[in-house]
């Protein structure tokens, strides 16, 4: 039984249900893969912000209703938002209010890695917040975020249709209490968060004016795309920089199973790759690389930068370059250390490297993918670097069912925000939402890559990365990044000032009728 | 203790909290009025039936999740719904699908009411479902609609969101199980299920391609229309069919106060209004008339019908006819007894009045309108021929936590749906919605009474009562009602007709790439 020492337990039911000892999701392929804060990250904010003296908030937390769609007498919440209204306009001059909609873990870093929006806050002269959404900000009650997590009634809670409600309340409340009513509201969001910006705008489009939703796969299930999608662009990412590359990667799946089946092999993998524990097993390995290949082609930014990890620009280049230039008698597996080096180890100061960054396979995300987001993946052997795999639903439901006891509701999110002929969809029903993508990044297969109307607009770089234009302007910018977020203005300021002429027109014919 | 006797009853957090005897909201006027299945009219669905023997159908049960919006692991619930497929024209030829919005009550009742569906059915080749809302569905695992209103677990989860989220998966469910995924769904709904369906075709674009949404208040909330338009519209239909009538019915209430203070007055009282049992106070007669009045000012239809109670064509004109024409030294009492007895008693088979159609104050309305649906009600002296009364938060508020244990969210509904500035939303992110209102329904004036765009449409009838439109055609149907129809039909048509267009381009286009 679960301890109640905490004030969002009140449901019995639920800690009897839940085993104290959930097993971790076995095999990560079975979940898509975000960005998400980690405790690979985890302790670089602090460090982040310093570097960026910019970005100046202030922190508050807003009392939030636990479940907006029933009247169960559950406790409220404190959702935790940032604040920062250095450049605000104020609200008889109508000045904008930008909500980054928080992503799913914890929002200081989401809002430190979303530079372009503090960039051009003086320009807009806008009031800028950062909610959380509630996958972290369920931490504060119980110490921490693996405490939170470990609870399935606080659990049950964390559904998508929740964190745009909680967005939804929260901006009316602070809109009331800063007289700001007639201020437009302006949604950013990316990757998860681009999804919640893109279906807040759907959902919700009497509270904000517009979205940019930056490489938000809200295509991403059931079968609107192919499952195969992700690792084709992943491993097409690698093979583009070298071919050969992308073979060593290829073939090392069999060279790690091989080793592995040795007497000592999984001991020599364990020294080969530096880890700080013996391997249990070859898919341990296997999901490590698999991993960092995955993130490193979301993050194959083309200047040194530092989200889920400090690396140098084009940091597949650089893997490949470790990877195809080792010495020529270098084994495959050392090769693919060299490698992977670049991701886990850029800075060199890690002496060995831990295998789980999430032991208990409890997080947020990992929720949410056994709950709402069931976004099919497979890896085809053909076009694929990755070991290859076949999405299979069972399976899929078994390990939800094992790890959190839940059953997931795979024909839920295209129920609730359309998805098949979602282009009919927004076409006829949307508008102002800017689609952003980087065709090097994984997620952009199952984004909308192609302006639907005049105010539903694709911009898409060939060059460019997962939420690449949500970050921080640099000098070392490529021109195509620069034009991007230059469009992106262009059409945020379209939004306001039709809102603003509207308006106008509107209070004009009201005193025109006194 | 509540028993723990039925499925849904699981958690015992709630039966704790709920009193065994809750107390019934004391004032009537604390609550909006909606036409709902009562004791009043419940037993006269059989003969009604019997009397339309066209509408004929099959009911069915559907396995729906009792929260959509959290993972929290509660049974599923049965959701009752009625089909039609005699005049579908199938899945190949994209029959269309009406989908009537169930209200806050028995389907059987709006759907043997809503006689303009079935009556176009073969016109359009439609299939027709009548989904329940969940108000009723609950009545059966408790075996008795009172038993389940009882159940604050239950009721927890009735909400307007809930209900629209039903619908969808529904629909979604029952297509996919047609092979019919490309047929265009139609929402119709009228009052409550008028709101349904404007809202369902606003959070679910991609549901439905448009809704018929008679008679539904959707800006009866907040301050958006003064608190008063209900009251002073049903008042003007008194005031319209004669000013005496009136002024009768506004002095009358004092009379009342008069004969209840005297010696034997509340027993005088209940001799006058030939009640059943004998008043506990002159409030309960009040109440009773301002129900009727209410219920009256609804259902002045131009013929005779058989909706709340059965009733002459014109019934206000009837109801002034006998309080006018009383004999000339008829007390003021007496006079409105005359009157009412045509709402109460048109028949002419009633021995003596019961006061209460819902003695517990339980009903599923008076829940909704304690949590989501707070829509503000004042009677004003000036015009109003009613008991004067000003909308009070606080006491409304109390009540609720009196009766349900329960506090009121008065901004959720235009947080999660808009209401202010709506006709802006509509415009601009709405589409293929028809607001049918007849100006003498007291409903009317927190409708949309103007075209917000090319298709966002008001069909206003000057004589029309609450959703007039949606009941069978009759021979005494006057010009403007076959006039309003008629546009609706035409309406209709052209959303299918656009539908059917861009799906064959899509189709042709797709041939041509292959």
């Amino acid at each position: 039984m679960a301890n109640h020492f905490c004030l969002l337990l009140i449901f019995t039911f639920f800690t009897l249900l839940f085993p104290s000892n959930g097993s971790s999701l076995s095999s990560s392929k079975l979940l898509p893969r975000f960005p998400r804060y980690t405790s690979r990250n985890r302790g670089r904010i602090q460090q982040f912000r310093g570097d960026r003296n910019e970005y100046r908030y202030e922190t508050k937390f807003f009392s939030q209703q636990l479940d907006h769609f029933s009247f169960a007498d559950l406790p409220k919440f404190p959702q935790r938002y940032l604040i920062n209204s250095d450049y605000w306009l104020g609200a008889s001059a109508l000045g904008p209010i930008f909500l980054y909609c928080g992503n799913e873990g914890d929002i200081e870093w989401f809002a430190t890695n979303s530079g372009f929006i503090w960039d051009i806050a003086p320009k807009f002269g806008a009031l800028l917040v950062f909610p959380e959404v509630r996958s972290c900000l369920f931490c504060m009650p119980y110490g921490s975020m693996e405490e939170a997590y470990k609870n399935a009634t606080t659990l049950s809670y964390l559904t998508t249709e929740q964190a745009l409600a909680d967005f939804a309340v929260f901006v009316t409340d602070l809109k009331r209490n800063l007289s700001a009513e007639a201020c437009p509201v302006v949604l950013f969001g990316g990757s998860y968060g681009g999804m919640l910006a893109a279906w807040m705008r759907l959902k919700y489009p009497h509270i904000a004016i517009g979205a940019l939703a930056s490489s938000a796969p809200i295509l991403q299930f059931e079968d609107i795309v192919p499952p195969e999608t992700f690792y084709d662009i992943a491993s097409n990412d690698f093979k583009r920089e070298s071919s050969s590359c992308f073979n060593t990667i290829k073939d090392s799946w069999d060279a790690i199973i091989a080793e592995g089946q040795k007497e000592n092999g999984l001991l020599q993998l364990t020294k080969t790759f530096h880890f700080c524990r013996v391997l249990n097993s070859t898919d341990d390995l296997s999901d490590w690389l698999d991993s960092a290949y995955s993130y490193l082609a979301m993050v194959d930014y083309p200047y040194p930068a530092d989200f889920m990890m400090p690396l140098p620009g084009h940091p597949i280049r650089e893997v490949c370059r470790k990877i195809d230039g080792a010495h020529s008698d270098a084994s495959i597996l050392d090769r693919i250390f060299a490698g992977i080096s670049v991701y886990y180890n850029y800075t060199g100061n890690v002496d060995c490297f831990k295998l789980d960054d999430d032991p208990h396979g409890l997080d947020g995300w990992n929720w949410q993918a056994c709950t709402e987001m069931v976004m099919p993946m497979s890896s085809n052997q053909e076009k694929s670097m990755f070991p290859a795999y076949d999405f299979n639903y069972s399976s899929y439901k078994e390990e939800c069912w094992n790890t959190f006891r839940v059953n997931p509701r795979p024909k839920w999110v295209t129920t609730e925000f359309g998805g098949h002929d979602i282009e009919t969809t927004l076409k006829l029903f949307g508008s102002n939402i800017i689609f952003s993508n980087g065709m090097l990044d994984p997620w952009s297969g199952g984004s909308v890559l192609k302006n639907l109307s005049n105010t539903i607009v694709a911009l898409v770089t060939k060059e460019g990365a997962h939420h690449l234009d949500l970050r921080p302007s640099t000098p070392e910018d490529p021109k195509w990044l620069v034009d991007q977020r230059e469009a992106e203005i262009q059409l945020i300021q379209g939004w306001i000032e039709t809102y603003r002429l509207e308006k106008e027109a509107k209070v004009s014919l009201l005193k025109r009728s006194w």
